[in-house]
């Protein structure tokens, strides 16, 4: 079964995306075709979303889904007026919290204000510069202003994870890549014992290893599934005899690793 | 006026986050704690949550506000009995969504299932080796493999707006500063020439990059008032001369900044 999906917005679309993303997933035997369509801030801009909405609906024969955030009523009344079955994110919960919060909304006023950057602004570019600078063990002498220190074999997610508590929470995370030479003797590098407590621990299914690695360096015994199994194995021990907490990356997305680690090592955000 | 919300989920609460904060900064008025609860998986951590929820409604003197994506109904019960506000995320829009589209959904049948992300990772992960490989202008011979290289002064923005491309929307995105040198001509630079269609370039308020780059560098001739306005002044002038699309970075954020970009560059995401 198919149908089309619009996730509209008059600003960046994050917001009616997630939600429609995640309304969608509970409908496992729907096939979406999801279409995300930001700053839509004009009648203009809206009558060519309702020309789009509306071959859509021709096409599939069915009404196309819209999660729609807009806040101006001229504009929002325009994309009511297409052939799509609309998702009123906002219309549907605002009435209910001006009542419990005694307030008037700037949604229903109709005015749209831009949430303003400049608290997180710079916790957010000082964490992505922390975590470009000490990266992949780049460095070692910064580690007394990380808020955390991620270890683990080449390739189990380090990186990324290290971007996304950047970006998303401010967090400022070191990471340093336990290699052969380190885990020889299955005890941590000395560099990383004085920094214990900031230090979390990612692993990964060793399959899972081998075929990443295989796509960086294919044909590499860096890559071949003995190896990777080995590295596995060590960096496993070595976290469980130094008592440090870590997560097996195989089956989580970048954004639950990160979400996991913030809860387990009791992190606080420097973004909201 | 000050109010306490909580986001509630039994996964990363991103949904419930996102939307939570979209609804309140409808209201400006009011001060808003915000607390976030992710992995809330079972009767035990609901319970824990629920002493949390009232412990905040005795301390407010009101209702906190919940927003809350639990799959299983017998947790969401629980959450239910505290003392909070209730904005029932799935259980409003699941029912019309289920009409519309005929089929019962996992949420009604209170079966979790997680978002597998196979598809999308190794686009992710190549996407962010890629703006980290060719940060800063590092490497300028895998331009032909960029979905898009942003050009600009130092420190307007680039290398987070690359990571977070690279993130969000598995976009390949390089980043290549403008430096006095290569602005001294009023024209782009060779190596920038030969990929001219895939160029997008970022401008910022020249007093935003002062203060910007006195973070950085104080008292830098660098950091000057004088030299952030003639490098952005020569920057524009090089971007309208050259046709280059441009976007003035100085009030968005990197997900605005970003967001902007793909609409106007017309990228495809490479991950949905």
């Amino acid at each position: 079964m198919k149908r089309t999906a619009f996730f509209i917005s008059d600003g960046t679309g994050i917001t009616s995306e997630t939600l429609g993303h995640s309304l969608l997933a509970q409908f496992e035997d729907v096939e979406f075709t999801q279409i995300t369509l930001p700053f839509i801030d004009s009648i203009e801009k809206a009558n060519e979303v309702v020309g789009q909405i509306n071959i859509s609906a021709n096409e599939d024969n069915s009404k196309p889904i819209i999660f729609d955030t807009i806040v101006n009523h001229d504009i929002r009344n325009v994309i009511a007026q297409s052939k799509g079955f609309l998702v009123d994110i906002f219309g549907t919960f605002i009435k209910p919290l001006e009542q419990e919060l005694q307030q008037p909304s700037s949604y229903t006023v109709g005015k749209s204000h831009s949430i303003s950057e400049d608290t997180g602004y710079k916790h957010r570019i000082d964490a992505v510069n922390y975590a470009l600078d000490n990266d992949d063990g780049a460095r070692t002498r910064n580690y007394i202003d990380a808020d955390i220190i991620l270890i683990g074999v080449s390739r189990c997610g380090k990186t990324p994870t290290c971007l996304y508590l950047a970006l998303q929470f401010g967090i400022r995370a070191a990471n340093y890549p336990l290699t052969e030479e380190d885990i020889e003797d299955f005890s941590l590098p000395k560099v990383l014992k004085e920094h214990k407590r900031k230090l979390f621990g990612l692993t990964i299914d060793s399959e899972r290893l081998a075929a990443i690695r295989t796509e960086r360096k294919p044909d590499s015994r860096y890559a071949t599934h003995r190896q990777c199994e080995q590295e596995v194995e060590a960096v496993e021990s070595i976290f469980r005899q130094s008592g440090i907490p870590y997560i097996d990356t195989t089956h989580f997305s970048v954004e639950e690793i990160s979400t996991r680690i913030l809860v387990e090592a009791g992190l606080e955000r420097r973004l909201q």
